[in-house]
């Protein structure tokens, strides 16, 4: 008995999206129920240097259709990064579950040795699959869903950390 | 080839705890450095009803051993939970640590179907092991941890992705 890689990625970036999908869902209502600018939302960070809301989505789905799609020998699907709604950041979310749906089994199966080169801030980085999915893709995403939820729970949405773990 | 459940825990456990560890160091430098009494660090919170930083790294120590003791079948180490500052934080890592450096691949192997019960707030909750790994401990880890750094982020502590990510 093992784990594959599919069972290690594809189910685990679909479901940290479809939780971030519902904690967006509750600041829309949110925003609309106390009469904020959904924008403000959009636009809340941190910390002046970090990332608004806006950008850690696109990132955590760029994070999912990158990780999918280099372990399974695809495309990346790119986004133009133009999002300015709630509504626009659920139909990218949507976009990249619909990918990830279209990944079966075994295209990402086998790829624990496989050769993943990235460049990051004009770096390349070589990795194999296996780091590249546990060391790499995993914590990354969650660390910008987990930002997501953090910036909406500081700007007083009321969330729990069962919107975020989800469906357990 | 694949996965097995040793190298899709322990590893990913220590690695974010490691990185946890550099993280509240520069914390505690940062403190000192501006003449910030560090109590005041461990207890900001990024909203009134969330946890305080200290109680983050609680959480994420006790996921992590949690989760090796549960698949490994071993007693969970338990904590006092009584940190007042960041060199306790650091020991209680530092044990962490310790504990899943113990932890054998051959402990965890095998555990995919593993039925695990775990008792969260009087509520019985069952799983098998790999659910567990994947959808319970892996996302609740890094959301702590996550929290951590954004706490720490918003207080104005220098630091970047790469003290969450670590070693690539």
């Amino acid at each position: 008995m093992s784990i594959s890689m599919y069972q290690a990625s594809i189910p685990v970036f679909a479901r940290a999206l479809a939780n971030l999908s519902g904690i967006l869902k509750k600041a829309a209502d949110h925003a609309e129920q106390h009469k904020i600018d959904p924008s403000v939302l959009l636009a809340m960070r941190l910390y002046p240097n970090m990332f608004a809301l806006t950008r850690q989505v696109q990132i955590a789905t760029d994070l999912a259709n990158g990780g999918g799609a280099r372990l399974a020998g695809l495309e990346r699907p790119v986004h133009e990064d133009t999002e300015t709604s709630f509504e626009q950041l659920q139909a990218r979310i949507e976009k990249t579950l619909a990918f990830l749906k279209s990944i079966k089994p075994e295209q990402i199966d086998g790829s624990e040795e496989k050769a993943i080169t990235l460049t990051i801030g004009g770096n390349e980085m070589h990795f194999t699959g296996l780091p590249y999915l546990l060391h790499f893709v995993l914590p990354n995403l969650f660390f910008h869903t987990a930002t997501a939820y953090d910036i909406l729970r500081h700007g007083g949405v009321a969330l729990g950390k069962q919107d975020f773990i989800g469906g357990v």
